[in-house]
């Protein structure tokens, strides 16, 4: 509602911050007509959604097919009639769709403004970004103008995502034609530490256009992507105005004064834990997964190891340990430690508990086969690989993959074994943070934070979750014990591996921060150390290559290359 | 060697069609050197490699590794020095390497001449396709001057593979600068059909630059992709001079005379049959795939029917039967014919066959898991997956999948069961595709065509091969038998799924053509077909997104986007 009192003229915006689901555009546009109502009941003129709100985000190829293109623009327009019929169209709705450019027919990244009852002409992403989980100049064709829209005299400069990132285009442009606020919806996916680098970037562009700036981030899991909202609002001299939750919906406001020299801050969310922000994504990532692609429930071995046991806590929170169906799948060489913590773990979450022996699967498989040495380890993996996908198949339950990324950068991991299974919580955190988040769970299971009790997750504010009997989630043995993969009597990882303390600061340095061997050494690393590190995961990755390991999980990347020939000789 | 007889100068150009392996810059750069000396002893003056020569072609993100760039960088300036060392330095030679952009720093795809010791510098890639199996644009920066070369007088115009593809741009800044001859290296990718759209492209960019085209393109497989080579020369009028073999390496030689209004032709290779070329095409994929990651033989499970007996007719033909380990896992539903025709197969091409029942080993794990329906049917599968797993790691054989296009498409297939394997050689054939290459197959044995006597493939000239006892590669049995998974009692495929002859033509319009449900009944397909195949293949698009199969084949897309989100609720 926009209100002009005197000289002052305000207008309220509401920050839709919302998860959308790629290709659901009927679900979708439902979601906007219904924030937009409750925007409407706290007087809102202005309401902003994520990039892409109508067709979800990213769609990757399916912005090229035509027949998705069609139903899209037919969705906008039901979406605009929609809302004027319900009295809403005097409101300026601000959702992310597909477009199609005239010329050459080729898909575009689109901001268009639905009111009274009509889709605005609507703005261009300028800044397609090509490099790490984008590809979006492989897709859509570039805008090539700045849009302003006036509302209620206020000059409201828009852009897209990307188009704050690069210096130029269109915010410059902005800058010059001279914009009462600049207006930004984001699809930018959850990175650790990227919630500071947003803020920073946002800041300079607010600066640069000498008005607050509007950033408003998608929320919510797609594939391997993890987008975290933390949408939030900044002056143009930099102050904090705005900043809604993180990992969850939300709608928020934000009350433009045009006439004042500086705006009023508003609610702003508190900073998360590092370890609760990276538990609370891997969580949110699986159970917008599960949502979206229709499992209610998920299966997964559990051995008493701490990866297996990481994992299946962040089942239970995602959808509740009752759907969750551990199996325990002991063979000769199990302990009788490593049974007991698994037990201990299924109890503590209320999780379903089948204990299926492989022993006389073994058996059965060696007296024709015979194998002997990794053979032998691998066929152990690949027996419970099998049961996995049984009761998967059985019960309609998504298998769960429990490797964490120490193990499968270094090839400590077999495929179709262990490496069975629809999605791979924990597959890009390192075995040291893997102990960290096991740590942080506990702790606030001990402060009373139950099953399912996160702060931020899905769309369920903070509350105690389903109590654990004893204030402990993962069994302490789990966490403290040295890890092995019990594939032969008496194996510790580190008769394989480096200790992880140091593997995973080598791993970090190759494989996230792409050092090479000069690097290494210079980063202080000795050199037999770096040459076994290196040696394994240019083994490891060459096979992961062969043999396509399944989902990617977080937007942290896996490796240091994000796509690579399967075959090639080069080695670094 | 140019000679100037009178007024005319005969410039004699060497076509270096050779098989290079991504990342491996000392082999690449050795083939290089042996060719140039060859091509220097038949007197050529200019000798053409294909793009990326040094590097291998498409090398993905290693382009974006510095460390690589360097290493490229030194090697091109070491094999000009080697050039020059063996007197070869009057010689110009033409081959592809990464370069950077001195601006960005970012990679490009660069064409040097290595004369007189020295790396020239070169020509950048102007066009960089972003499309289907390309992402260059995702990798270089493009370049942005067309570049001509004088040799002997002879002004010399190069442009690199896209580059012809898309008008304006270097090839049209060369027609007006003028040129005597317009060098093209290339890495195309083999598609069916694509040899006759190359050639057309060719004569219009001749005929627009009014000077005879050199076609150089790389052959040999790499991951999925298939190049094809055939090479060729036409004239400014569209006359084809010159072509070289069809999937093997190969040196052919063309003269210019810069005086003559039409040029002389020289040998031109028969075209294939296209039954062979595509066999041949997933024979040579198959062979450099497991040459270039250093694998020395196969291993594969051998039902009986015609996709196992395919697949193992083709890798006989890669790398000898006797390389090949066939295993039969009959199980309480297989037929004694399927028995028999697996071993028949076996015989005939001199494999290794090993008979492992499943009965023993099924009855084992239903006596712990009690599974019906499709779960136990998948067990089955998976039983026999882990089997060639066994074999595969005990004594190091790729793995082979045997699923053909048709039943992948439709989701006729166990993830983790017979979809598992390192490569998958007829994944990109429909199953009508399979019966005719099947029975050209056994034509060409009855022709006397031996195991391993494929006319083109890898460096090996037209041979009898290795005899066949009866004339005879593919049990007759195998390709007219009803096609059967045999995992329940009398099952056919025909109860699942179309009849193939329709089936295969419904897919072909839905997944490779793209059309619609609209275009598919404009087709004529009855409404039923259509709705049964739609879901068949949605459904089955999103689980192999779920769980990525293994690698791709051949360059034939497989579906109709090559990529889409995991989670989409988007269905057409």
């Amino acid at each position: 509602m926009a209100a002009r009192l005197g000289d002052m003229t305000q207008i309220r915006f509401a920050l839709a911050q919302i998860d959308t689901c790629v290709g659901d555009l009927a679900g979708n546009a439902a979601k906007v007509l219904d924030y937009t109502r409750r925007a409407a009941g706290e007087h809102a003129r202005v309401v902003v959604f994520p990039e892409m709100t109508l067709t979800g985000y990213p769609i990757e190829d399916l912005a090229l097919r035509r027949t998705f293109r069609q139903a899209a623009w037919n969705q906008a327009n039901e979406l605009a009639a929609a809302l004027a019929a319900e009295g809403l169209g005097g409101l300026y709705v601000a959702v992310g769709t597909v477009g199609t450019d005239p010329e050459t027919s080729k898909p575009r990244n689109r901001m268009v403004v639905l009111h009274e009852g009509v889709v605005w002409a609507g703005y261009d992403k300028h800044f397609l970004p090509n490099y790490g989980v984008f590809d979006e100049f492989r897709i859509f064709s570039a805008g090539d103008r700045s849009v302003v829209i006036d509302v209620d005299g206020a000059r409201i400069g828009v852009a897209i995502c990307e188009d704050i990132w690069q210096d130029g285009g269109p915010v410059a442009e902005l800058a010059e034609r001279g914009i009462d606020l600049l207006l930004t919806m984001n699809g930018s996916p959850y990175e650790e530490g990227k919630t500071h680098t947003r803020m920073e970037l946002a800041v300079r562009r607010a600066r640069e256009v000498g008005a607050p700036l509007i950033y408003l981030n998608q929320v919510g899991g797609q594939d391997d992507l993890i987008f975290d909202g933390g949408s939030f609002v900044v002056d143009s001299d930099g102050t904090l105005l705005e900043r809604s939750p993180m990992f969850m919906e939300d709608l928020s406001y934000f009350t433009l004064d045009t006439d004042a020299a500086r705006q009023t801050p508003t609610s702003i969310a508190a900073d998360l834990d590092p370890d609760e922000e990276v538990y609370t994504a891997c969580v949110l990532g699986l159970k917008d997964y599960m949502r979206k692609n229709g499992f209610k429930g998920v299966t997964l071995g559990l051995s008493g190891g701490i990866d297996s046991a990481l994992v299946a806590a962040m089942a239970a929170d995602a959808c509740g340990g009752g759907n969750v169906w551990g199996i325990s799948m002991p063979s000769m060489y199990s302990s009788d430690g490593s049974k007991d913590d698994a037990a201990d773990l299924a109890a503590n979450l209320g999780a379903h508990y089948d204990i299926q022996p492989i022993e006389p699967l073994f058996a059965a498989f060696q007296s024709q086969l015979a194998l002997e040495g990794v053979a032998a380890e691998n066929l152990q993996a690949r027996i419970r690989g099998v049961i996995v996908m049984a009761y998967s198949n059985a019960k309609g339950l998504l298998a769960l993959a429990t490797g964490n990324k120490s193990e499968l950068a270094c090839g400590y991991s077999t495929i179709y074994g262990d490496a069975v299974g629809g999605y791979a919580p924990i597959k890009d955190l390192l075995k040291t943070r893997v102990w960290e988040l096991a740590r942080w769970r506990n702790k606030a299971a001990a402060a009373g934070m139950g099953i399912g009790g996160l702060a931020v997750v899905g769309n369920e504010r903070r509350d105690a979750g389903v109590p654990l009997p004893d204030g402990v989630m993962i069994p302490v043995n789990s966490i403290v014990k040295a890890p092995s993969a019990e594939l032969r009597p008496g194996q510790k990882d580190s008769d394989s591996l480096p200790e992880y303390g140091l593997l995973d600061r080598v791993l970090s340095a190759y494989i996230e921060h792409a050092h090479g061997r000069a690097d290494l050494l210079a980063d202080g690393f000795d050199e037999a150390t770096v040459d076994t590190v290196m040696r394994l995961v240019d083994r490891a990755e060459w096979k992961r290559r062969q043999y396509p390991l399944g989902p990617k999980v977080t937007a942290l990347a896996f490796g240091r290359d994000r796509r690579l020939p399967v075959t090639t000789a080069f080695r670094e």
